[in-house]
């Protein structure tokens, strides 16, 4: 039988545990031209909370459906030949221990190891790349700020940063997560949120102005970037987390007007929409993270049936490193 | 003597009579490379506004001295053969009636009436042209949707925006000045937010989405724009008006998160910066005046002792057109 993670409900708020159901099914036969392949890893991203509640960039999930999510998983049938028999692959795998595809799954090189394959050279290493890169577009010795900085996306980003010469300075809720960004990725300054007064921070700690803010948090730290921007200094939207659980939008920043003054750009993005450039980025990241020069960690949850709660340790923050479940 | 109308305190809120004072000094005599020129038209702005108040993109005005202003002047002195005696000159004359500088004004020719100089040829038509067409980049076909429309700034975006073949959507607060957008500048359609539902008639008159928001009003029109903004939409930040006279920072958009699924881009852009290429604008605009495609209008307050309150019909949407006192 095929287990599965479901949607029971739509969150509202906080994710509740009743937002989920579980079932087995009979395990789906490859028709032609179609794979089946066993589900190993999933990539636990903030992003499903939006899948669940309602139409973002893709349409919400389905009730009783499966909960969408990448991961990756091996080919144990195949009637296709770009997707051999004992192929790792990767893609939309959703939580559930077998998935049937024909298409939109990427085989993967035998020697990278899934931790690096759902993390560095998986969708969160992507996001950093072309976010910071595309849509930042930062110049030797401009300063970067990053929120989220100690997160999956965030850690790379900052490191990305580095490696091109900027000043980097990451936004984090923790000590301990601050010392992991200064002492071993090299961010030149680390601010904890939860403590320091996150406006008279940035200023002390980019006191030529914030030339690219890469905002994965969105609400009063969006505003503290804003009000510290350089001129034609930009802003990536790259995420929102502080907002995604909440049950009534919340005010945005008080301070859009600084735009105007500044001559700032603000600008969102989806990776999805760099997938076909994914060789360009990965070829990038795995020189980097061969030289030593580009470090990742991860938060290994083990078991199907854990999924839920590794899905809210992005949002309580518990989660140190891009968070993935191994089945 | 020259008469002058100065800082006296700052404005907190509407601008008071008491942020005025008038005085009368000598007239000032012009040294080497100096020009003595006698003030004949003063450019309202809601921009005065900001520079009264508070740096900005500009130093704030220094208390005791003239209101700062864009106008135009006639050369009566001249130690620069660049400014003979008998021209007309553009730049910033200030609340005065002479005014004398050494450069950064800009000789006029001959036969552009007054009234044009300082509305579509002038600071406003180059606010239009570059923000609509450099910032914004509108491609024929899209929708161009356009705040504070009957404005100095907006009649004119919303003009070049029809000139280059898209679909345009204005709003402004009487049916009035919605009348004349559709009926006399060929706005597609028109609303009046002062009794429309302004999110749901964006909706209605956009049904593609807005592709770009031009905004020069801020607040909630912001936010229902944004709501209604198309895959890849473009907000161009032009001015606030609607928070310029706002004691306390105000709520910004609660809806930003929507340019991150949408790749939406917003930004902000200061005049100033497309001087230099002033030219390039002025010729297309006067082609187009000459041709009947591109009307304006003048809103013409007589003496500069009513320069105060030129400057607060733009806040009390009194004014119709571009606001401007005769000296």
């Amino acid at each position: 039988m095929n287990h599965r993670i479901t949607l029971a409900e739509r969150p509202v708020g906080d994710i509740a545990d009743s937002c989920f159901a579980r079932d087995d099914v009979p395990i789906p036969v490859p028709g032609p031209g179609e794979v089946l392949a066993e589900v190993t890893w999933l990539s636990i991203d903030p992003t499903i909370r939006g899948w669940m509640a309602f139409d973002t960039y893709l349409p919400a999930i389905e009730i009783g459906a499966p909960i969408r999510s990448s991961g990756l998983a091996t080919v144990i049938e195949s009637n296709n030949d770009a997707y051999p028999v004992g192929a790792t692959v990767t893609g939309m795998t959703n939580w559930q221990q077998y998935v049937v595809f024909e298409r939109g799954f990427r085989v993967l090189p035998d020697d990278v190891p899934p931790e690096a394959a759902l993390s560095v050279f998986g969708t969160t290493g992507l996001t950093a790349y072309f976010g910071l890169l595309d849509v930042g577009r930062p110049v030797a010795g401009e300063t970067v700020l990053v929120s989220g900085a100690a997160g999956a996306t965030g850690s790379v980003v900052g490191q990305i940063a580095r490696i091109k010469g900027c000043r980097v300075v990451g936004i984090a809720g923790s000590v301990e997560k601050c010392s992991w960004l200064v002492d071993e990725l090299g961010f030149d300054e680390a601010i904890n949120y939860k403590t320091d007064n996150v406006r008279r921070s940035i200023r002390a700690a980019c006191p030529d102005g914030v030339d690219v803010f890469f905002d994965n948090v969105g609400g009063d730290i969006l505003e503290a970037a804003i009000n510290n921007l350089a001129l034609r200094g930009r802003v990536v939207l790259c995420g929102a987390i502080s907002q995604y659980n909440d049950v009534a939008p919340t005010p945005g920043p008080r301070n859009l007007s600084v735009l105007i003054g500044r001559r700032g750009r603000m600008e969102g993005f989806i990776v999805l929409d760099y997938l076909r450039r994914a060789g360009e980025a990965i070829s990038d990241l795995a020189g980097w993270v061969g030289d030593g020069e580009l470090s990742y960690r991860t938060h290994v949850v083990d078991g199907l049936d854990n999924a839920p709660q590794a899905l809210n340790t992005l949002f309580t923050g518990e989660n140190t490193g891009k968070a993935m479940v191994r089945l």
